[in-house]
Parts: structure tokens; sequence; C-alpha cells
């Protein structure tokens, strides 16, 4: 059991586990947002993991975009590993669109953040991990 | 030939080829920053790449993060596919350390830029270049 850094569950939480990588699901609903964190101790950087868990980590970073690409509205998927904020390494896969609140610059840095009410994360999450779960690749 | 959006040309030039991707270094000396273009026509996001296509793009990836955290300086290395303004698929990979010009946020959408002087841009390319050849995976 790898521990997630609690800068990244301050923020989401998680919601699903992948064969690699834990899930996590952004609480704004400002864009639809993945983490995905390997669950391996010690790793801070793409080149730190072993070889094949990072093709596994690319299958899960493309099962992911498709599912965020399979929402209505989602005109483009932005992935990003940075870590300049919470070194543990965790990928971030986030629905885009024009005239989204940060189009075209990055969601990472932008302020504030809005809440899911009700169910509508759970359901969000569940349509995710179903697209994840019948992904083709 | 895959022929390169002239919008990524235009502040960054191909410096070298790997199996799958034509990589560009962007002449701006306030990061270290490599843009892979994978050489396949029409695609715009990761998940249009072929399975074997993405585990190759991966493998540079990494191959090129390695390259950058060898630099002097550099304390973390930021991958980010965005293709908000270009939509030709391409990944960036930037050298990053506390207190560079945008720290801790992303370089992306970052005004300005300070070109190389001189040979710098084709020095910094020929070291990049030497490390991922030699590069063990």
């Amino acid at each position: 059991m790898t521990p997630l850094d609690p800068a990244l569950t301050r923020s989401a939480a998680p919601v699903f586990d992948l064969p690699l990588s834990a899930v996590l699901l952004r609480d704004d609903t400002r864009w639809p947002w993945l983490i995905l964190v390997p669950r391996r101790p010690g790793l801070t950087a793409l080149h730190d993991l072993a070889p094949e868990d990072a093709h596994a980590l690319m299958r899960e970073i493309r099962a992911a975009s498709r599912a965020l690409a399979a929402e209505p509205g989602v005109a483009r998927v932005n992935v990003g590993a940075l870590g300049n904020v919470v070194a543990q390494l965790h990928v971030h896969v986030v629905g885009r669109w024009p005239g989204d609140p940060a189009w075209p610059g990055p969601v990472w840095g932008v302020e504030g953040r809005i809440p899911y009410a009700g169910d509508a994360r759970a359901a969000l999450a569940a349509r995710l991990h179903a697209r994840i779960n019948s992904d083709a690749e």
C-alpha cells in the first residue's frame, strides 16, 4: 500500500484503482480531471519508473484520456506530470474545451475550485471507470 | 516525412530525430526545453497513437527526461501534452528548478522568450542528444 501525499487528497478523492495506478478525481466542476498515482513507493519522476511500469502507466494514461474525451463537451485532453508542488509521481489527465475557464492556458496553478454537489462526482467517476474498464487496448 | 506545424518551429528548431519522434529544442534560455513530435501524420492526442508507438514515445519521453535531469541546476522535469494552441501531437519535456522564472507554476502560457546566443543552443542539443543516445533503457 503506497500512501498518497496529503496534498493530493486535499482537493481530489481516490475513486478507483487501475493495475498500476490509484486514480483520483479532482473535486472541481470546472474540468473533468483525473490524477493517476502509480502505486510504487518513493517515485518522483516518470524516468524513475521501471520500464514495464512506464508502459503500464502509458496504457492507463491513454485509457483515461479516451474516457475523458468521451465526456460531452470535451474537445481536448491535457496530460501533465509536473511535480513542482507535490513531489510524489502523479499524472494529470484533464478534459478541456475552447472557452473553459483557463482556455487555452494550462489548468495547473489556476486559483479556486468549485466542488461537485450531491452525487455528481461519484456519477462522473463511475462513468469514467466503466469506460476505462472497457478500453480495448 | 511528417510536416511540423509552423507554430512549433516559430519558437523551436528541430535538432535531432529519435526512432519515433522529431525532437525540437525551444529557443529560450530560461529553461532547457525539448519538444517531441511523433513522426506520424494526423495525430492530435496521445490516445491516437498505435499502442507500439505509444510505448516508443514513453521510452523517448523518459530518455529526454533523464537527459534534462542531468543538466546542472535542473531539479525537476515537467512533461506535458496539451495541444490547446497547436493541435499536432507534441510532448513538452522541460527542465525546472526552484526559483526558475515560472516556478512553481507551469511554463506553458508564460510570455516572452530569451533566445540563445552563438552556438549555445547547438551545444545544449548535442549534450542532450548524446545522453539520450547512451540511455540504457
